[in-house]
């Protein structure tokens, strides 16, 4: 199966400000037939140095695919570069140039001279016809690359990729199938898991597993890129039939559900209800449980208290409690959580209090604690991280507490 | 001036899910040296073609920034590959390796045997200590060219960066001044500012203007680079002082803070406390007016209200306002921020009730409630877009809605 490259060409796309993110979409959509991107380049209007690119992504690709850069003005240059690396010329075609004065006709606008640059096609590409802007797309076969060139605004290039170079490409590659498997783990660390599974995943020569720290979770994900559909499915099957046992009951979804997502489907098949006691996150786990749409049906909301006083006023925590503990201490989230708890009247209650920094001896320093009809349990944990790690991870580990929890798992 | 090179490795940044953001913020760093990025790779964890970028960038630029493929795993591969590309060997250092073992027995974790890969260092690189992780940066000046290897976590990358890389790229550098301004503006659109702004901008051949839409609001970034400071701070100076008075009051901030960061200032000068009542939020107005450090000092925390019943017990809402008006109105939100001001004490308070949706006839409406000591008033917003933006938006209005009453603005 023959490799893609991707290159991004715009020097706007080289500032602080801005991501290439049609590559993500043109990966998403090569995957699907089965073509790796082995490589993205971002470069500039600058002619050299986009030959250069692009004579190098022809050296070591089968399916090079250039986005942007045949706009009208001077710095739009792909057009150019991709003629010049292939030693082609441009035609003018006068038909092109026709369609994009009807076009800027219709919406009322005269067509500038230099518009007309967009009507040059390189000598032996195929047009790709542009049914949302004056940019046409082309695609050339040389010496067995396909160059697809694209224009840069997404909703441009997705339907001209999906209508025009899907059909294309199909035909160029061999039948494949792809299968995959998405583990998502929380509470463990990225090495520790890899040691677990690598003697396992190393054994599949087909199977691409790729290992991913993401806010405090590990993703695993297993591909399998085969002829045959049953085959795919049998390798990812095998590999998974090892591996899960390994992780255990530490993997929450199989299908890339998100931990909130996961906790949403088991509350509302228990018709329970959840509330929150946030002092150290501050919302950010009640506004993760709010991501599932409809969360209303199981979640009642919650208390933020950021201070002693809210925490004794709203979630009836004893003063002296806080006295001989201070806040951030197991026995304060434990009477945040049953707080939250009894002043909602929900089944369960999750809290957070915590030292989230950036400063302080205690930095990193955190209980969660859970409130259940068959009990109250707090987890310890001392995080290495900055501000805004210690409060993500923090409401990792409350919704893991109640995911155990709901699925009879211990703590 | 010479030019950089970022190489992102990582096979997970070849997926349709991930993006290589640490070159943004490489990027802003390198061109406040007066440093051009030129070309951006994203390669995978393939030894060969990581070779390949790395000699393919080091034979075109005279900085070639690495970042990721400094972990543990065997598909952490920089380190051998830059060794690879400069024939240089990799030398053991028993230092590093004792200090990631003394790290992770910190945490109350052992270290693995493969976490001995991280305490290898190419020969004649300094080491660049990781505060935040266990994988060491290096630095390596080889034939003109400087190669900087950083790990990819950006909490571990942007310390190592701007503590050890700065001043050694400082040294390698001629002179240059940047001066630039930064316009954070709220409640307007990106062409409506565009179109306000562009005939004073686009007169100003050497300041480098960019404008940004960043989760509902607009960032404007005004940049001169000089060979002396007194000529970049008159060419910002002039250009800011006709763009702003264009802008007004949207303005909020011109030095980079935050929506939140600027409430934050304004109630701790006036020495005022300010607490929340969410719904369709969920939290995330807390969670982001608690991403600024100390902010106990004046939020006294909130409710998180998902339900009609949270509403009526939590603030008081009386059950006889949501039976007429339903949850989502006028009334409501008033009574929501009015009760979550009486509950917590709090001289202000802020409240959001909406249909987040992704379903339903009425989504993207929202009512956003103010509560203060010289009397209360609600916005209403009907937005046009999906869930996540609805609700990020949404605190954008709250706070900036807070911010004008702080300052005596016009709502």
């Amino acid at each position: 199966m023959p490799d893609a490259e991707i290159i991004a060409v715009g020097s706007e796309l080289l500032t602080p400000q801005r991501l290439d993110t049609n590559s993500l979409y043109l990966t998403d959509q090569l995957n699907a037939l089965g073509v790796e991107v082995v490589r993205k380049t971002v470069v500039g209007d600058e002619r050299e140095r986009l030959t250069d690119s692009i004579l190098g992504a022809a050296a070591r690709s089968k399916i090079v695919v250039l986005t942007g850069g045949l706009g009208p003005t001077e710095d739009d240059l792909t057009r150019e570069a991709v003629a010049g690396a292939l030693g082609r010329s441009l035609v003018f075609h006068q038909d092109i140039c026709d369609g994009i004065e009807a076009r800027l006709r219709f919406f009322g606008r005269k067509m500038a001279e230099i518009n007309r640059r967009q009507a040059y096609v390189i000598e032996g590409a195929e047009v790709l016809p542009n049914a949302r802007g004056t940019a046409p797309g082309q695609w050339i076969l040389n010496d067995g690359v396909a160059f697809v060139l694209l224009p840069g605004p997404p909703m441009e290039l997705k339907p001209m990729f999906e209508q025009q170079c899907l059909p294309r490409l199909e035909k160029l590659l061999p039948p494949q199938v792809i299968r995959t498997r998405w583990l998502r783990v929380v509470g463990m660390g990225e090495s520790d898991l890899d040691q677990l599974i690598s003697p396992v995943y190393k054994r599949y020569a087909n199977l691409v597993t790729t290992i991913l720290a993401v806010s405090g979770e590990i993703h695993v994900h297993l591909r399998a890129r085969c002829a045959l559909a049953h085959e795919a499915e049998t390798l990812v099957a095998q590999a998974s039939a090892e591996i899960e046992p390994l992780l255990g009951d530490r993997v929450y979804s199989c299908n890339g559900d998100s931990l909130e997502q996961v906790i949403a489907d088991l509350l509302r098949a228990r018709g329970a209800s959840l509330s929150v006691a946030e002092s150290a996150t501050g919302g950010l786990l009640g506004g993760r449980i709010t991501a599932v749409p409809s969360a209303s049906d199981y979640f009642r909301g919650g208390f933020v208290t950021y201070s002693d006083q809210m925490k004794i006023r709203l979630l009836g925590v004893p003063a002296e409690l806080i006295a001989e503990h201070t806040a951030v201490s197991e026995p304060v989230a434990k009477a945040m959580a049953e707080g939250a708890r009894a002043g909602t009247g929900s089944d369960y209650a999750l809290s957070i209090t915590g030292y989230a920094g950036p400063e302080g001896e205690k930095v990193g320093l955190v209980f969660i604690g859970l409130a259940a009809p068959d009990g109250s349990e707090v987890r310890r944990v001392q995080w290495p991280a900055d501000r805004d790690r210690v409060r993500a991870f923090s409401t990792n580990i409350a919704l893991d507490m109640l995911r155990r929890r709901l699925l009879d798992l211990k703590p």
